[in-house]
């Protein structure tokens, strides 16, 4: 093999993204970050590389075959891996620092995750999540359930990519209709047919295949009012209460669903944003009552874009202590693929300097580094070339950069200690001769 | 094995932070990512894994014993691995997406990078590097070099953690030194010698060991010249200059000492922070010219904090392409380890929200909430205590969040729509009665 023929491109299923959509990325993240922050949650960031008992100790089946292993050479192949998520590692951190930690604790953690998927479009073998839990000791308010929530108002809401709707549910509901039913050990097979109900041909087909699984006629009647509920919040409860389930755990997450959805709104939440929506289950086996989705009202097809929920226990198998808690996540890296596809992204007039400084000559340079400095000084992002380039190539790396503000000095100009600033914005391009000590001024004055 | 005995504590040679570090190392990570893009600096962020090949095409024999493996299973053991730095995937990213990148192109990469060394106090196998680099297209202006140490400059400044001093060398005053003496191919042998002067017992033993590499009378003595050349940049300059070395190299390596001496004073780099140290190497094969390292005053200990330097082809492995480059690097983890350990940096007093709402009873929790998103909606970090916990439970979790501002709502706070404030600054505590409408600014006066 020559040496040339090393192959640079970036491995299948990982994201590599060009400086200007970095910045976009970054961007984002960012402001996932900061409405966190803005909530109190205090940022984690647990190694990328786990014990493997760690993870197996948590992982599901399907979970387990995706998994990574790290090893140094032919020894020792299965004793660490990279994490799939961020939650186990959460679980870990807090049975290892569980006397150093306060409760409720609540921790936001944005990084790499692995998963060793077969590679497709809009889905990534490394991607970034961006999570947030609340961990309580022993107990865990309900109140925290309807916090979630107005976060990811907040943050959705800031990143302005349009109509949203948050879906609620609890698991609660879900189960205890199933617990009333007398249906525990058939739950699954009931879940999953009312899951696709939609997808049979006539409402006959729908009441065989649940007279098939064991359900009597008063079941499927209630089954079917149960799926047929829908309409704005205070509708679905009262269509709750009203549906005559008498189980303690259904009223309970009833209840629950009420509490939050109350909270929601006096918390600013608009309630065109928020809706309970009961078909959703969020998996079979890890929430365990309120249960959160989030879709862009425009762009259903990207399915949920921020989910979670309430689990009774975090750590269960890393510790004796009951840790209940609530938390959200979102899979950045899916989700800024499938933005800039649906265009409602755009990189390219993302540019990493406020300013460009170019001297017009190297007899210029030194005063432009002064002059940089300066503007640095007054809080810009300052890039200044300072290759001895053609006049007609400086100015084509000016353009390329997409910087708004250049300010060019050569000898006539810094005799005067004035330097002519260009400002682009959009097709507009405007040009004037400004003394060194106006430039921030006149700056700020444009922007 | 049990549940319970899953081990949960992190790998060794693997750092993880409780929240008050976390928040402090997040500060600090912060002011490096601020001051590179006030520079113009454009983020990139490279996958973790690369394809194996592309590693060891650049890895010298004592980082391939390093490399971490990453597999799937049994099969394909040993395509993918995790970076050891920043400088290999840079130069795979600029060989790929060569086109669609403009030059000079400057590029910060704040990461996480992977060495599976024998894990020991003050050495990781997991840290992060802050790296920048400018990258040229054929050439790169030594000016370039000279931008290097302002950054660094103006970095540590912010950082402030106390005096530290900038040294620079040049590969080619050392280089160009040895071509003189004829004695290229004993440059090794040479340099080695050098290296460890201070480490023999007299002048004589150190004469000795350089007649036995083969070096002759004058030479030696313009070894002995040579190493003894101290003192500010002035003088250095001038007694390398006035030390009778004939060699263009040398000369060429002297004269960018000069520029990039010169522009540092220019560019307002205090001349107390930095001097010329011609001990200074970096390694023997892989910088070409301008060589950097940064050490605290104070901490000699410590070593080089902030280091890099001028290397003629970034990615010749990777391309034809001609990429002449300069950089540098921080070893972030190591540095965070280290000033903890000699207490530069205390994080107990770190918190993750500026203000903590404390709703007194149940009752309390509705407007409490409101408050915390007005508060929110002004700008500040905001958690708010939805437990509904003993009073004197509430009031630890207070304490140990450190925050500096607690507002309380009770019943009859609630009445009147006042808060009671409590503002804790060291061991100082006060405590007052505000309306809701006042809280902002009367926060605002106490910061």
């Amino acid at each position: 093999m020559s040496e040339k023929s090393v192959i640079t491109s970036v491995l299948p299923g990982f994201m590599e993204l060009l400086p200007e959509e970095q910045l976009e990325f970054d961007r984002i993240k960012s402001i996932i970050e900061e409405t966190y922050r803005s909530f109190g949650f205090a940022p984690l960031d647990t190694p990328i590389i786990e014990r493997s008992e760690a993870l197996f100790a948590k992982a599901g089946s399907e979970t387990e075959k995706q998994i990574y292993f790290v090893n140094k050479g032919k020894d020792d192949l299965l004793s660490m891996a990279l994490r799939f998520d961020l939650t186990v590692p959460l679980a870990r951190y807090v049975a290892d620092h569980f006397n150093d930690i306060s409760f409720p604790f609540r921790r936001y953690h944005i990084s790499r995750v692995y998963r060793g998927e077969r590679p497709q479009k809009g889905r990534f073998r490394e991607f970034y999540q961006c999570d947030i839990d609340v961990i309580g000791k022993d107990v865990l308010s309900v109140k925290y359930d309807a916090e979630i929530p107005s976060i990811i108002y907040q943050l959705f809401k800031k990143l302005n990519f349009g109509a949203f709707t948050i879906r609620i549910n609890n698991r609660k509901v879900l189960n205890g209709l199933l617990q009333s039913f007398g249906m525990v050990d058939k739950a699954a097979d009931i879940l999953r047919t009312i899951d696709k109900v939609e997808k049979f041909e006539s409402q006959d087909d729908f009441v065989s295949a649940l007279i098939s699984i064991g359900l009597g006629r008063d079941l499927i009647d209630k089954t079917i009012s149960f799926i047929s509920i829908k309409g704005c919040v205070a509708d679905v409860l009262c269509a709750l209460k009203t549906l005559g389930v008498n189980d303690p755990l259904f009223d309970e997450g009833v209840s629950e669903l009420e509490i939050v959805t109350k909270i929601m709104a006096e918390s600013g939440v608009d309630e065109s944003y928020f809706m309970i929506d009961l078909s959703i289950a969020r998996g079979l086996d890890y929430y365990t009552g309120t249960v959160y989705e989030t879709r862009f009202n425009d762009y259903p097809e990207l399915g949920s874009i921020c989910s979670g929920g309430r689990f009774d226990n975090l750590a269960s198998l890393y510790t004796e202590q009951k840790l209940p808690g609530v938390g959200i996540s979102i899979g950045l890296t899916r989700l800024f693929s499938k933005l800039r596809e649906i265009g409602l992204i755009s990189c390219s007039k993302k540019t990493s300097a406020d300013i460009i400084v170019v001297p017009l000559t190297e007899n210029n340079s030194s005063v432009s580094m002064k002059l940089a400095r300066a503007l640095r000084e007054d809080g810009f992002a300052v890039d200044i070339l300072l290759e001895d380039l053609k006049v007609k190539q400086k100015f084509q790396y000016v353009n390329r950069k997409n910087s708004r503000f250049t300010v060019v000095v050569g000898d006539e100009e810094e005799a005067t200690q004035t330097a002519v600033l260009q400002y682009k914005d959009g097709e507009s391009f405007t040009k004037e001769n400004i003394a060194f000590s106006s430039l921030t001024s006149r700056i700020r004055e444009m922007l």
